[in-house]
């Protein structure tokens, strides 16, 4: 997932209310929730996916959550009801081969696949090509898709990793997106060990960069495939990949090689899965069918030729800064709200059943406190803070380029300063609506002060929200292999961030896309001490697999 | 003078209306205006300095101002006056000494003694230790004193230089200051020649880094004293001398050498003369009684416990970004208006004498436009402009700590933020009292917003303005050499920076202090292609000296 910096609390893996004990979960249909957006599927099946009904939900104590008893009895006596019979044989071979899959990440974690350093270009190529060579080993056809230069640069974007692994005409095609490449790490950030180490620690957290974000659910699909061929239990799918080594670095290249493909070398997927978010906690699987977008703005003021002595021109000058922090001030408050008129008003009405769903997600405000590290939130109740995250839009000031930044006193009156502000955009807000509302907005304000300064204001860049179909075969299949993995129903969330290669496949392939996270809420992905548990490994490899078979069995809807 | 970064507008020495031809200067008296302060001379006089008077001042037309030709016959004439008759051969020497002199101040910008970077401090303590050996060798006693380690660091702070020229009782004593370090330069900064290679230009410009802050003024002093001893004229004055290394960063040490030798080293001196600022414009010298002072503030907003990705949490937490651009926003107004109650209700009140003097003064609005690189100004006329500048508060914000502050677009939602911004103070404004009022205010403010964040609010640093009597027989000394060397009456102006050594000579010493500066208002001390012109460091030599023999001649007033 990118953009995420560091944002997480500690590692905390028993603080949800979940770990009190069992917790009855209740879900209601998603039927009738209606969205407009040009390229996304509707919530329009009557019959609904979620059904009311109860499970137990027991996590393992911490106590107990060694390398081998991290899931309890009761979920594996769930994992071994005879829904689908042959995966019995491939848990027990994942199991068998877990130490081995964990060398896998210990070797990908090893190659510093930094995208966002040139001097780190050569071990991102070195990545892909090891990833490629993997994928041939098991038995797929690789090929490394060259994109060209980096923009701006004379480094060679590093390969995308394009591989089919089976061609079987009777059986569905699934298509599944991951990266190789990962953020930036030192130890001297404040690592607790080598970032380029994997770390198995005794609680199970497996520590290393990229270990979550994203080389462990990419080798997750690698670690599927070979279970099977050492079970002897047939694929139940042919498996198309497209893994990138540029994500953490905006992904250059990649749409056009999608666009490009989808009706190409993608034109067999019947559906799309990727795996590259989280938990919303750290106990309660969850399928992810909704993400916001982003519009990022920028107001530029400027007035004097150059920077000034505030002690020489103090008084006698119309200070850009001040004009800039007076716009920032007007856009939004204390409490988010924003207050840009048309905003607000082209978010989609709530429906009654939409307005059911939040109180069973398994989301707790301690949670929110603890991964906030304060408890200055907006809203004291896990509803409505939902609701901001999903279904609302947000407007967060970001910063100011230009201005004095250091620590210290410097007594300049800056000549040009650029504000920076970004929209989290949801359902059905238009993006070139939204775009001429905030500049109009912005120059307004502006226009009243009466000032001599000269005020630009434009998007920096716009990404859409995305919202799928939960109702289709791909989210049930997801969800009947959750259930048999982690012995729960997964919650159907909706995300805040935005993972803009979601719509991108969306609209190249026309398929249904799936967000299907392996790793849990206290991951870290960009943070220092990045870690995945092995629980979430070893079982995520479960799901992965289990999940393609419930795929094979799903009808058409 | 501390502080001026690059405010500077491309040299032009013909831009001020003064170019235009003759010009009726009409002073009127300064008596009765009346200011407290604890430390500061009174404007009490009733024989006010200022008298109505008609001066011609007319400066060479450009074309004619080569290396001999700068100064005109009228000029010349002017000088050859026997108001102070041993002038005449003084100021000959000078200019048959003006090649040495250039290759003096040469060889000083050649040591490149930056001292704000720790790899250049012995090129500093060389500077130092060369300009002791000069002092030396032109019959003063000279000392290095060492100030001990610069605060934080191991580094040796460079040592200050002492220095006595005669010690006879009968001569009154003027103590003088200045500094022998400078601003860090690079050609790559966008310089048009090697910054520590002392270049003199076709039209008389000398560009080289230190050029006119400080070491041309340093050595003004230094070659008013070589002038004499080959003129065999007799030093009007006992010379003391204090030349610093540390003062473009923070004349660290300084103030408790001075406060301690106060009555010490500097127990003789009748009076200071600081030669480190410059004239209000290009044609027009001028003699500085006044600057403003500067109290500088933080305010810090914190909420979370690390920095957040704004798709997670915005819309869900307060964020202390947008409580600190609302904080900021309700300081001051594009007009400079200063919203916080009590500030400008401490302002002296002006006093029909004090009201009359802005007219006269040299300053033209194009000027300032020339300066600002742009016409957003506050104000359309000079008297306004004058005043904001010298007498009125000014508010300024100077940027953000903690927020993103690079190019591109960055999503983070900062955890913790810091505000910057100072008040430009002035007679009768009270350090303490304002800063309550503004901590207070701020406060309150916040308050309003009912955020759920933390606020803090503190003074960082703060210093006192400084008026002094210009009816004092220092400053009329000053005048009366002035005249006899630029052949017009300096304008008697204030600033609006500041430049705490003064204060802390006049506290310390208890005597009156002038500031005389050499160079003009285009000579870009802190930027790129600072110079000093040849016309400014000649003629300043003489005016350094010709204050000294009228400082003699002065009676005590």
């Amino acid at each position: 997932m990118p953009r995420t910096s560091s944002l997480f609390s500690p590692p905390n893996l028993i603080t949800s209310s979940n770990s009190l004990g069992c917790l009855l979960r209740r879900f209601v249909p998603l039927s009738r929730v209606s969205y407009s957006n040009t390229s996304t599927a509707h919530f329009s099946s009557s019959r609904g996916l979620l059904r009311q009904t109860r499970t137990q939900f027991r996590p393992a104590p911490p106590s107990t959550r060694s390398s081998r008893t991290y899931i309890t009895e009761a979920t594996r006596a769930h994992q071994a009801r005879k829904m689908a019979p042959q995966l019995d044989g491939y848990f027990q071979k994942v199991d068998a081969l877990s130490d081995a899959f964990i060398e896998r990440l210990r070797e990908a974690v090893a190659i510093p696949s930094i995208s966002s350093e040139a001097a780190r270009r050569p071990d991102v190529v070195r990545m892909g090509h090891w990833l490629a060579d993997q994928l041939t080993k098991l038995g797929a056809s690789a090929e490394l898709r060259e994109l060209g230069k980096q923009e701006g640069t004379d480094l060679d974007l590093p390969p995308v990793v394009l591989a089919r692994y089976g061609n079987d005409k009777n059986k569905r095609t699934i298509l599944v997106y991951g990266h190789y490449d990962v953020q930036p790490a030192e130890k001297s950030d404040g690592w607790d060990t080598e970032p380029f180490d994997l770390i198995v620690k005794e609680d199970g957290r497996m520590c290393g960069r990229g270990s979550t974000d994203d080389k462990g659910p990419v080798l997750g699909w690698l670690n599927a495939i070979e279970a099977h061929k050492a079970a002897g239990i047939e694929f139940p799918v042919n498996l198309l990949m497209c893994f990138e080594g540029m994500e953490e670095y905006g992904s250059d290249g990649l749409d056009d090689l999608i666009n490009a493909e989808g009706k190409k070398y993608f034109a067999d997927a019947d559906a799309v899965c990727i795996s590259d978010n989280y938990w919303l906690g750290t106990e309660k699987p969850c399928l992810t069918y909704g993400l916001r977008g982003c519009n990022y703005y920028s107001i530029e003021v400027s007035g004097p030729g150059a920077d000034l002595h505030s002690g020489v021109f103090g008084g006698t000058a119309q200070e850009p800064m001040t004009d800039l922090v007076r716009v920032m001030a007007s856009l939004v408050d204390t409490d988010g709200k924003i207050l840009i008129p048309g905003i607000v008003e082209q978010v989609a009405p709530i429906t009654a059943d939409e307005d059911g769903l939040y109180d069973n997600i398994a989301f707790t405000m301690e949670t929110l406190h603890d991964s906030l590290g304060s408890k200055t939130t907006i809203f004291e109740d896990k509803k409505s803070t939902l609701m901001a995250r999903w279904r609302n839009p947000s407007l967060s000031l970001h910063g100011i380029e230009g201005a004095f930044s250091g620590a210290g006193a410097k007594t300049v009156i800056p000549a040009k300063v650029t504000g920076k502000f970004s929209i989290r955009t949801v359902p059905n807000m238009e993006i070139d609506k939204t775009n001429a509302l905030v500049c109009r907005y912005v120059e307004d304000v502006f226009k009243k002060f009466g000032s001599k300064n000269t005020l630009k204001v434009w998007p920096q860049h716009t990404g859409n929200w995305w919202v799928a179909s939960p109702n289709h075969w791909n989210f049930a299949a997801a969800a009947k292999a959750t259930e048999r993995v982690w012995g729960v129903k997964p919650d159907f969330t909706r995300e805040g961030g935005s993972i803009p290669v979601t719509l991108t496949f969306e609209q190249a392939t026309g398929k249904n896309v799936l967000l299907l996270p392996m790793g849990s809420s206290t991951d870290g992905a960009h943070s220092i001490n990045e870690k995945l548990d092995k629980r979430n490994y070893i079982e995520g490899i479960k799901l992965l697999g289990a999940y393609l078979h419930y795929v094979a069995e799903e009808p058409i809807n």
